[in-house]
């Protein structure tokens, strides 16, 4: 690798969203998901489970000035057997309780982020006032020494980083320095990213190498890549040093958490690889564990290995990805295939009605395939970006914006979601708001930011990852100018770019998807050509009158399983273009399982309404199995099954359950 | 139903059994099963889990004579927040505690009734005298009242049946009842039997309709057909008594579980379904929760029915019979589709490789089955009766009887087993002993008492429903004579009876199995031939020289699921008469879903041995579809499979995994 080669995502401030889809996905965002949100963190939501969050934070902030005006005479409040109770002055006062998952104070940030990426391209004084208003609460729940989390600040101070395995003060951390440099980007205003460099240099004096500092490492992943992007704003040395200490850290012997619970004997690397702790991460080659802190962990990897040009780390992170990629991801993009642990399972191990696949792992996979695409950009990184962007990720929400899945199956029977408690982690249908509600603000941080996965650059190139619609400013030998794309992905495949005035020559490069068997290029001429790894390299100075177009056919394709996969045989599953299909038995009737299609049936694209709106839904002639009488019964000799002809019509997956419960399946049997 | 039409067991004491296959299990059960028992009862088996059984009736004892010597100076041991922690006297002594399971005294009643059962077949002066000497513990373990369970006298007796729901009191009795009647039967020797009437009558002091007694039930059920069998054995009409009021007071509302823990607000039906006391048994129309214990109530139902003449409490057990047979058994006769709960699931939910399907609950179909016919002799009973037997039941116990299969999957791949915790309940080989070791001498008694569930009785007929071979005695107006059945079930289907002597006129009942096409009957020249609901009925004073051949055809047959399965579409299994078959990987390579078959292909039969002994094994010619290299990635576009040409080998189920740790599956794709 080289640090040269690299590439950096184009700054929000450059890119102005003008897209049918991604217009309409960040405006419900912006009008329903924020306010909704807003409304959640302040416990505002009937029927809603509570969250906490805002309330914990205000509760540090009158703990802070109690401190302050009884100076010594202060007692801290207590973690006892009892649970997170109180203030010793008043210990049965509710409201100085620290309330919720020890990781509370991250849906905060996680919306903060969101808002921040929000105010970018949607100015909004009303927003942008609510927002202040919060972060003056949060920094006014920061302890003097720097630290920041209300569940030790409400809980008891001495208890500082003694539990990092379960309790999630770095996690915190990260998700506070996320929040804090997109806020101070979109503004440029200072108190969060101050608060958030205060915790970090407060952390950087306890973690570390160093005589005499603690040599730990998160829990739960996020710090790594946050402390990344903290260096990167601020230009400051330890916080890039601190998160390579915390990933090299990671998996030393004997293990920290074994030594912060004072555990006699060792523990085993299966326990530890929950945490992708059994082994130091240049030496894991299987991706392991809870599958979130994985590529959370695998993002602050890369992260690392650009900033420091570690081509060794680069190496673990290029291991880890194919195995993570090629053996134990949906279709759709999801990760994680067992609900034990929100884990990944065995290599080819992907059943498809008990799947996990949780949104924020999805969510997790775009970070670090994008941080693999910014050390080197290969189009394999960016299609399972876009395959997790497009199915997984976006089936996390509903589309009206209001309700979410945090677990992505790619097959459902609500019956069995009821009534078997082997599936009663999968819902049938979204839910307002989640106990653990990691995954929607997460959806929104990321649909808000999306054009800094679509647009990354270097000095002399732009490189187009996913074809979002809008306008992007490059800059080039100090030459300002604008490139302007239109697409109507992921529907069509026509993309279409503009130069609204002369360009310096430079180089812009085109992702070419795996999912085209062909591509044309049309309006290039006199651009120098180059196709590597997937990206179509054009280096000219273009005209105010070129129009590049780019049709990479969006044809209808039936696919089929590696055989190494169990619960695939037999099957075969229908995408067009990046988006993967399903069925559902409001279009197709019950028992999904007993429909099946020839995968030389010619399939016809055709509108769909769903949830008021228009998607393209794609209609094949198909079987389905009769249920005779007679064949209720269990079991009988063999007569040739008696099938009635069809016509299968699959809506795009992440569409799904926006009609109701009802049951679904991606895969379906091949005749 | 007429009380009059129905039949019985005939007595063990009738019946020898010359058999080629159940004289082998019998024997193994002598020689192999029943000391390996022994020693597992007393903690004698190294690396194995511990029993505790005998310990703490030993304990108990110890308490006795204590208190005698004590008199009112005896405290009582207690049970404690701290745990089972006791005798005041000596409060730290473990030998005096209590250790295991709550239904950890079954055991030995269970090891008992197995012991009675081969002494019946195979008088051993030396296992009576081991079996004697027990007694005599577990006789002096029974407090003066005739309360007998350990886990109460050495916990603290003022706790008596005050938690029905999830102690086992009342399960113990049954167990106690079982063992203590078959032991009198086999010996005629009564310390057991009068200390299991002792503590019938306790119970029946307490519980009741009656003013002043407790309205309660067992949470685990099997007291209620234990008391029909005392009820028979002593004529006692209070046993049935008492057993009809457990039956019946089962599901009143307000839930008695509920007063009993004082909850202020009612349990849903949920929870109690998994006692199946969701409701009033009559009003009862689906099997539902804990696998075994519902077949237990079942069982218990259909006793107290026969014997009070109950026409609507058998017609329940009808509906929950053709509920649970027609929409929740597997192919192998295995119950309980979910390790939650060791429960039922929905109907049709029938997956292969998390299914439960436990040992025991297929015995205690085989319970049910055996008392449906006695009400109402119909092959509906037999066939899934011997279906149970002959494929899970079997498949417990290991082929040399030393290890043992508490759950018994249709689909196994061992990695899933250690990586998948899903799967945490599957193991891919058998164990040696359980902590909670039901299923080995559950086993041993089922296997000991195999006579009597092929043949029942009445005054006029005779019953042939599994044609185990032997010789049975039957008596018809005061003359006894004998019947000499020889065949080779499970592997050959025909039947061979013999007369030593010439008999009165009686009638012969012999079941046409539902897996048989065809039939055909040699040599009942003069007799009075009738077909009905799957028996023929032969009525005759037979002749010394007479010989029936009765030919039941044992083809392979390629069998379907209904398609409201799920799991089973476009898959087939292979059975041959009552045997269910199932691929290793052993014989066919790894990766047993590539494997697929042709359903007409022709079938041959070959012996394959098995640890050192023959069986039938099943050769189909099928298909193996290739993974080549590039088919190891996850999702391509469909081509048509590569498939090369393979003989499939099969192997009865019950056999399995006795040529160590390897995949296996009974459902195979169909082509």
């Amino acid at each position: 690798m080289d640090k040269k080669q690299t590439n950096s995502p184009v700054s929000l401030k450059h890119i102005t969203i003008q897209d049918p889809f991604w217009s309409r996905e960040t405006e419900l965002v912006r009008t329903a998901v924020l306010p909704y949100q807003w409304d959640a963190l302040n416990d505002r939501i009937p029927g809603a489970a509570k969250s906490y969050c805002m309330h914990n934070f205000r509760a540090a902030v009158r703990r802070n000035e109690k401190k302050r005006k009884l100076g010594d005479a202060f007692l801290e409040p207590h973690f006892t057997k009892e649970g997170w109770v109180f203030t010793p002055e008043d210990p049965q006062n509710p409201d100085d309780q620290f309330y919720g998952f020890v990781f509370q104070d991250s849906d905060f940030y996680k919306w903060i982020e969101a808002v921040a990426y929000s105010l970018t391209q949607h100015p909004d004084p009303q927003l942008q006032a609510i927002a202040d208003e919060a972060i003056d609460i949060v920094c006014k729940a920061q302890l003097e020494n720097g630290y920041l989390d209300t569940l030790y600040i409400l809980s008891g101070t001495d208890k500082i980083f003694t539990n990092l395995q379960d309790h999630h003060e770095l996690y915190c951390l990260g998700h506070l320095i996320e929040g804090a440099v997109a806020y101070y980007e979109a503004t440029k205003k200072t108190p969060l990213l101050d608060a958030a460099c205060r915790y970090a240099d407060y952390v950087s004096s306890c973690f570390g190498e160093e005589e005499g500092k603690r040599r730990g490492y998160p829990g739960h992943e996020i710090a790594e890549m946050a402390l990344v992007r903290l260096y990167q704003t601020t230009g400051k040395e330890r916080y890039l040093k601190l998160a390579r200490f915390f990933v090299d850290e990671r998996g030393s012997r004997p293990y920290y958490f074994d030594k912060e619970k004072n555990l006699s004997s060792p523990s085993d690397e299966l326990r530890y690889s929950y945490y992708q702790a059994h082994l130091p991460v240049r030496a894991q080659h299987e991706a392991v564990g809870h599958a979130v802190r994985a590529v959370y962990l695998y993002s602050g990897m890369a992260a690392v290995a650009k900033e420091t040009n570690d081509a060794s780390l680069f190496d673990a992170c290029g291991r880890l990805w194919d195995n993570m990629v090629g053996k134990k991801l949906y279709i759709t993009g999801g990760i994680g295939q067992t609900h034990m642990g929100e884990a990944f399972s065995f290599p080819y191990d992907l059943p498809n009605d008990t799947a996990y696949a949780e949104t924020c792992a999805s969510i997790g996979l775009m970070f670090f395939a994008r941080r693999m695409l910014e050390i080197h950009p290969d189009r394999r990184y960016a299609d399972e970006m876009e395959r997790a962007l497009y199915n997984t990720v976006l089936s996390g929400m509903a589309l009206d914006g209001k309700s979410f899945f945090y677990v992505n199956p790619l097959e459902v029977l609500p019956e069995a979601c009821r009534l078997d408690e082997r599936k009663f982690h999968v819902k049938p249908v979204r839910q307002k708001w989640f106990g653990c509600a990691c995954c929607p603000p997460n959806l929104a941080r990321l649909i808000g930011s999306i054009g800094s996965y679509a647009y990354t650059e270097n000095e002399t190139t732009l490189f187009a990852h996913l074809y979002v619609g809008g306008t992007v400013q490059k800059q080039v030998g100090g030459k300002s100018f604008s490139v302007c794309v239109s697409s109507e992905f992921p529907w069509n495949g026509c993309v279409r770019i503009q130069f609204p005035e002369d360009t310096p020559e430079f180089t812009l490069a085109l992702r070419i998807p795996g999912w085209c068997s062909t591509y044309a290029l049309a309006g290039a001429g006199g651009a120098k050509q180059t196709l590597r790894d997937g990206y179509l390299y054009l280096t000219k100075a273009f005209r105010r009158t070129d129009c590049l177009t780019l049709t990479l056919p969006m044809e209808v394709c039936i696919r089929q399983c590696s055989p190494l996969v169990r619960e695939n045989i037999g099957k075969v599953a229908v995408t067009r273009g990046p988006v993967v299909y399903c069925l559902e038995s409001v279009d197709n009737g019950e028992g999904l399982w007993r429909l099946s299609l020839s995968p030389d049936a010619a399939a016809k694209v055709e509108p769909i309404c769903i949830a008021g709106e228009e998607f393209p839904s794609i209609r094949i002639p198909g079987f389905r199995q009769r249920v005779s009488e007679d064949s209720a019964e269990l079991y009988k000799p063999y007569t040739i099954p008696e099938k009635e002809p069809v016509i299968l019509r699959f809506v795009p997956y992440y569409t799904w359950a926006n009609r109701g419960e009802n049951e679904m399946s991606v895969w379906v049997q091949s005749e």
